[in-house]
């Protein structure tokens, strides 16, 4: 399935490569989506400045025999710390869509989080995950929804019923962008497949009388209320997405969230907003064996995930990338990129004397002076 | 009134972009002139580069019903913590010139700083606000009048009770700028309109014997005793512009002035004065209770303003965007760049959960580290 | 022999000037291949960047009479902390390849490190230094053999009494390289001259199954059960190149090698790893005198050399810049980028005011602020 | 005499401007050899990025009334704190070359430093710079002459006695560049006129043998013993050029120098060296009231001489702005040029509320961080 590598330009070698291959493959207005942040773009330039911030030290003539990437979340194994974004509308950068890059985390066994704005449907994401697993005959790998909360908390409860009967095995909920700046239109034949039948969200006045503050749009933004409510209504694992203090950390306990996925939504919310990875140490340290804290923003290569992961983080979640490949070879490029970021991941922790995730600490990190 | 938003290119959506389309709006002399700096425009360049030193922290899921930038200064309420800088001939950017920008900050009911060195008297101003006020039934916004201290003394005092007599509110009284160069000659029909008839600032000598000391314009250079005397010929609150230090606090509670503007002038003073931002925390703590500490330099975005706040600053000014917005739509344009500008504020105070301008404080800063 | 100065372009007279002219004499896949870094090249980038983060200081009116670059190391006589090093598959850079940078550097007295990828044979090499300083009638400079553990025990220790036999009085144990990714093929004609009819060594997999955890090359990586076999078989001085941390200095104490050579391998193994000169200081602290840290990566300059010096480093390898001047004009031209370099260093020492290396300590450094 | 400014462009505002014209005027071989820096620039880059490294405070609202740039050193007046810094071969940059500059200073009453290396013989100098002061009835500016320590002791006598027999008020010993690279040759017509007839300092060989060590030239470089020598044959001031470091005061002091002149000789000796300006607390700090400290590199306009001020510089030499006017217009450019920094002095002055000189102190400064 994931054999038809001839549509790889077979000079892409990093990730890198296939942000420079996707422009080509993509409308311009998509391509611009895709890549913008917020604003004067400081969020979206630190997620990626944020690692030049560290260096990593080896533990040099490890033994690696025996080595292994494997880790373990909820009580469950994951191949990697690794996981696919939830990335709104894949079909934007490819007609396959959520299908081709749900098929292919399944083909590499790494664990996929469906957005609450898929293109397709979450049952028929589901079902492509689990036959392409069953196809090549390999362990199920995990699969996350991740839930905006709907005008309507009919509507929410309805959301996460579907996933729970579909077999998704935690919420995501994202808390950070119910209000934000958009002016990008999905083209045609792209809609939130998810959310047919529900009631839209409501978009902030742009002229006279209230601006945003006393619109419905404020008056709704979720609060910790909503994340009770979601924990009284499911069993499911529940995460809170985008979050960037470590002030929350206390409160998330109190909630019963089973885990932080430390954000700035790809510098898209807030320009204002750091990196993640600029306060990942600082919210790894006030966790402290209360949760485990899950990481994104500007991932590329093995050795942005050995830094994170010697920094505290217990799995990384990878979002533009999965866009770029999608755009430059759909379903196989997605497994080519992964395929890249967990030899990449191997070839880290071989350099660094690392043959199990656990011993990526803060022994292995050096703070970079750059100036 | 400012309805007729047709001028406006559909692509300009942030005040950068404001700053894009003037250009081309404006005789190359104008836009030069107003962009410019002093020297090596170092402390123009500081004026932007001072916000990223500075990242903002969510409270996250806080409830936002109830919300407003409401503040209050002087015992009078402000829609928001924004008012319009005193910029010197503003008939440079576009014939309405002030005109244009006090009816737009009216029609905001957003405070209006009107310049000495206006191109329109401050009584036509002043009328023009107040009745673009009643016609849009709003309240009106406060208005104040900017001082330069004249040659004569009798002078001055003509510009404050007329100032006072026209409705004016405050006195900002500016004190770095009665020595600096200046090459820029204005275009014919643009002039002083308030200082008709009154003497012109002394020139100090290009050749030959004494350079600037020992000249009348050194020797007139005010100093606290012109703000006693200020002090002591008008009761409306006087504001000091032009402090980037914490020193000189203490003396301006002593004379007996209501607030302090910190501010290097828009980096056209003196190339060697810091960023109001970068000094903004030492001058708040500095001031404590006894002054309230305003600021202009570099604003251009909501966050920009949540910056400052955060910092302690009380009100923010804003200056070469009101240019830019009146080359590329006059009043059009400077009413729709207000109102960016509140809904970013908005907007930054719901990312940041904080739903009252009082809750922006220094538990929403982070240092950023940019290298 | 080497006064054939002819061919070197007149306007060359600095390292940098090597590396500008040598671009045009090779073909590009070779260029590429020998300036490339790792990953996203921040190693390399470092190796370059490390140096402006010190000044130098003078100690003035120091008498010079008497000056000299000697030093000593392993009871043997060096003209100069400098010495070539160990770099694979000269031919790519001149058909006379090792051969011409051996006798070039006999020429200089300067000591000479073999790659055990070397593209001809060590005993051609060592003939050719020794025939080069009896031809020149200078004293033979130190030649030490560089050694890459082979997947046959019984091939490394080939290589050990091979180098033993040609006279070779140091072997270099690289530790950092055994498992890193290259896309380089090597030009007909060129190939690793010592390791014929040796096995060679694994590639790790590109798709399905294991990744390189679980291959036989993880597997066989160099361990420090290696370093005591080594150090078992041989009786001639041991050095450990390729670590960039304090930790190992310990275990290498312990293993009974006889120095360490502080490196990132040219930034071409990892681009996690920190600059040599970033952790250089660290390191010799951590040694004291135990062991004596020689140290290579971007040095360019006679003050980029003292500077190390002054951080502790006993001696500096020079590597790119050999093929450099090797691409430019063969032997000649790595005579010349010798004689630059020990020109520099002595220009650097007089304007130090240090007339011997002993004298070049941190009393001579200041850390420079770059922003 | 200096008010034939016709030749001056009207564009030329700023020793920037200058800069930006001066290259024009030249031969490209001149300007190279007068822009130029050692090695890699790193030293002359310095010397402009030090200034960025502060900022300066306001003391508002002072009265200046009776300020001026009067300053004292050795019992003699200088009417500001700027002297024109001893630059060799001026007539690379004009054909009037030593004679216009000292002219020009004499007209602004500005101190002058001949080098030792004039293309002009002292004599000349001297008698130019008295006919112009009397010429133009002002006071005789103070007049020095640097020395460069000749192969032969009587003829730094000779020179001594010669400047001393001239009027020249101080000499100036240059210690850090007797031992340098330079690639210039003089064009014909150019010499040094003061050293006709005297032997011709040694080069340090470039091919085989010794290098730099055991050669005449490493072993005449001066040393303390020469400045005691010196100190003992003249009663004028000396002064000491050339320092960066701290660790020379004691020993200068003990010498029975009047002052130093903190250096790196504007980048060009040593590209390992630190910026004056970054030393110059720590070395004012070390002096004490012992002795004064001038400073000179990278000059160019009133508030890098302010900030040099603030920091404990007693006076500040202007080397290459004075080749740059002297290119673009002779005599008028270097009066023009100085005019332009005494003005900026004052208005530096007047913007920080110093009227004196000595009010310019650390309470100005504030450390600017960059990023």
């Amino acid at each position: 399935m994931v054999d038809d590598l001839s549509a790889i330009p077979p000079e892409i070698r990093t990730l890198a490569d296939y942000e420079k291959h996707a422009e080509a493959c993509l409308p311009a207005a998509s391509w611009d989506h895709i890549q913008s942040g917020s604003g004067s773009d400081s969020a979206l330039r630190d997620n990626r400045a944020a690692f030049d911030r560290w260096r990593l030290l080896p533990n040099v003539l490890t033994d690696l025999r025996g080595a292994s990437t494997e880790t373990e979340l909820f009580g469950r194994a994951h191949v990697a710390p690794i996981m696919v974004a939830p990335l709104a509308y894949q079909c934007l950068a490819h007609p396959d869509g959520e299908m081709a890059a749900a098929r292919a985390a399944a083909a590499l066994e790494t664990g996929f989080i469906l957005s609450t704005l898929s293109s397709v449907s979450l049952e028929h994401v589901a079902q492509a995950s689990r036959s392409a697993a069953r196809e090549l005959t390999k362990p199920v790998a995990p699969l996350w929804f991740q839930l905006y909360l709907q005008p309507d908390r009919a509507d929410s409860l309805t959301l996460v019923r579907r996933a729970e009967a579909a077999g998704y095995e935690a919420i995501v909920l994202t808390i950070d962008a119910a209000i934000k700046r958009s002016e990008f239109t999905l083209p045609a034949g792209i809609e939130a497949a998810n959310l047919q039948g529900m009631a839209k969200p409501r978009q902030h006045s742009v002229a006279g009388g209230h601006i945003l503050f006393g619109t419905p749009l404020a008056d709704a933004a979720p609060t910790w209320a909503d994340v009770e409510w979601l924990r009284s209504v499911t069993d499911l694992p529940i995460l809170l997405k985008g979050l960037v203090t470590g002030e929350a950390v206390d409160r998330a306990v109190a909630s019963g969230v089973e885990a932080i996925v430390l954000s700035n939504h790809g510098g898209r919310v807030f320009d204002g907003f750091p990196a993640a990875l600029d306060v990942l140490a600082h919210v790894v340290a006030r966790a402290g064996h209360r949760l485990p804290i899950l990481v994104d923003g500007g991932f590329r290569s093995g050795s942005d995930i050995a830094t994170a992961l010697a920094l505290g983080a217990k799995v990384v979640l990878i979002g533009r990338p999965v866009f770029h490949a999608l755009a430059v070879a759909g379903l196989s490029g997605v497994a080519h990129m992964l395929h890249i970021l967990r030899t990449e991941l191997e070839l880290a922790m071989a350099q660094l004397g690392c043959p199990r995730i656990e011993l990526l600490d803060s022994g292995r990190l050096l703070p970079h002076r750059q100036a």
